[in-house]
């Protein structure tokens, strides 16, 4: 790319970016306690852009929220998010509590129940409690605020040990222009469209089909090349909206920059954050023949159980890797393959290398214990030939911890 | 299918049907001293199928395999077996040592190299130690025994708990029948095309091309319906032979009855002693629109850590399964689903059932301490519409043992 800016870190979360609004709240959905019920709300002359689980089974939820931003081409401008309840595979009675609600919220808010969004999150198969949620729509309500994407981001997660959120600001030829994101996920993480819940603000006007593609490339590389444990989730939902003086043409690409860091954050810290989880892990793929095949190896391998039990017992067993990548459907010549570690090249050209097994094992290790710092990735590349695709995706260790708290999830 | 015969168990292994010869002994491959190396012979006149996995990383000894098979249209007559290195990833020398292996087998048995197999099970990326191998060739073929097949069994093993063989017997118009059967597999378990190690014999004769095709729908149904952890090998082999009279045409049903029996027996003995597992999954989809279909989604059922970690929980979270069957891939209408755990129904035409979740823990706690007997699965069964398609696929549970073992695998 020709052109780039310097994207940096504010504060603010997805209520960085002027004119947005969002609350969270305790509405007693969840028996923890926890901050369950949250609203983002848009500024007029917003536009919304989604993308959504590709599974068969999706809930209610999802349904509604593609069909009401396809009938609006995209003009909806709030959206209630529950914890505790997936609301998934709870009949016929999902869509009318899903209906419900976003009509509840409506009438509060003074919009058309058509430009209400919902999303849940939680147990599937277990319904909202209605009447809880319902009362907590009038405080919800009171609770929004301009700085308030902190408190969203808290009331959106579930099995989560951390919020994610973030906001960039770049200066585009004089203007300022910010953009927001917050989401949650920490398993049934495998998203094949879309995401978990994430949610993404920009107060830069750009029009519906531009913001819609761009999303889905930034969604692409990002959501998309990230698994915890190979499940997708029936509610996976990223919903971006952009509201505010329109951008000129030329400037969309710098845009698609920013939106890219920003779901790419968001994911990388789902994956960091993933069940049981004690460090991050990246896969990149060069040389193959094209971006799309890169990302197909590099996420099987991201994906492959005993990758992630070798990462986390530290242990450079890197044949597992190669195996990985060999199943991943895409055809190469295993001759050609080379493989790093980190710094450390396990293998060139087919060829296993001799390394120091006890230095990769310290790598491995040291990267774990850096969690939560910028540079924490356990970086796995694979050289798969000479073509132009390349690709990159992130996954997190399988530890005794992800068995136990999905072990014990509803009982 | 009109016609049908008894099948019943007997002892014996490889070694029951009639001129089988096998042997199995410590050469000294394994560190832990357990035996390592094992032979199978067939007799004069048999025919080999055989099928491999599918992975674009493959071992040499399954380049070299596949090659003798095709270039003398399956008459090859014996395996050799090591256990403790997979000589997968090793570079060229990975071929030569598969070479040389088979050529002195060869020698010391009379047979010309390209009737001589060899497969090697272990950790990707060693070598086998040559001069240990060929030093106890002479020790194996005097081994070599009528009665030879649980030593055989028990030197193809890695991280397996039991051996895994069966024999079966049946009176086809008058003649008596015998095929038997030994695998080796517990880790890197999602047989796509075949399976880890698998062999199977039979005393009847059947055409080069029937018994192929035989066999790969047998496999089709047995191991590579299975799954332990999602990871396919690169070193996957399924290899049958059939040696003795000429079997007539109308009696090929009937044999092939038999021979997906025992397919089906190895490839549940597997996903049962699965890595770190405490019982068995089956998975059984009926109602779609094809078996293939149903296949497909009993699979992907099966593969779900989710519901694999639920299930090892003792836990009724029956929402997983329907999700893991929401993104197998095959299309189907969500409010038709019907759900059941053993004689428990969870679920019908798509709405959630009230249900005894303290009986259904308890279903899933007496399955998992039945383990090793016959009636010992966690049954899972899906009805998914009103197709003709059904499929049962088998996996096992997923316990924090599993991680430990891969964890520390080559450390």
């Amino acid at each position: 790319m020709a052109q780039s800016v310097c994207w940096s870190a504010i504060a603010g979360g997805v209520t960085a970016p002027v004119g947005f609004q969002a609350a969270g709240i305790t509405a007693g959905l969840k028996d923890s306690g926890k901050p369950d019920l949250a609203l983002l709300m848009a500024p007029q002359n917003a536009v919304c852009a989604g993308t959504f689980t590709t599974s068969v089974v999706r809930a209610a939820c999802v349904d509604l929220c593609s069909e009401r931003l396809h009938a609006s081409n995209g003009q909806c401008r709030a959206v209630l998010i529950n914890s505790g309840q997936a609301n998934a595979c709870t009949g016929d009675r999902g869509l009318i509590d899903s209906q419900r609600a976003t009509q509840a919220l409506a009438d509060r808010v003074g919009l058309s129940c058509d430009q209400v969004l919902i999303c849940s999150t939680g147990v599937i198969g277990v319904p909202i409690p209605m009447q809880l949620l319902l009362a907590g729509l009038d405080p919800l309500v009171d609770a929004l605020a301009t700085d308030g994407g902190s408190a969203a981001a808290a009331a959106i997660l579930t099995t989560d040990l951390v919020e994610k959120q973030i906001a960039l600001e770049a200066e585009i030829e004089g203007r300022t222009v910010r953009i927001g994101g917050m989401a949650k996920g920490s398993g049934m993480i495998h998203p094949d469209m879309a995401t978990m819940l994430g949610y993404l603000t920009c107060d830069a006007g750009v029009p519906p089909e531009v913001w819609q593609a761009m999303v889905r490339r930034a969604v692409q590389r990002s959501f998309n090349v990230i698994t915890v444990d190979g499940d997708t989730s029936t509610n996976d939902t990223f919903l971006a909206f952009a509201a505010g003086e329109p951008l000129p043409t030329h400037q969309f690409e710098l845009l698609e920059q920013g939106v890219t860091l920003v779901a790419q954050y968001l994911a990388r810290a789902i994956a960091r954050d993933g069940e049981g989880a004690t460090c991050l892990i990246e896969v990149s793929v060069e040389g193959a023949a094209s971006e799309a095949e890169a990302l197909q190896m590099a996420r099987t391998v991201c994906g492959s159980s005993l990758v992630k039990t070798a990462v986390h017992g530290r242990d450079p067993n890197w044949g597992r890797i190669v195996a990985a990548a060999g199943r991943s459907g895409v055809v190469f010549d295993a001759q050609v393959v080379s493989l790093w570690m980190g710094d450390h090249q396990l293998m060139q050209n087919g060829q296993p290398l001799g390394f120091d097994r006890a230095a990769v094992s310290t790598y491995l290790r040291q990267r774990a214990e850096g969690r939560y710092l910028d540079d924490d990735a356990v970086v796995i590349r694979l050289r798969v030939g000479s073509g132009p695709g390349q690709g990159r995706a992130w996954g997190c260790d399988l530890s005794d911890q992800y068995v136990r708290i999905n072990a014990d999830y509803t009982t």
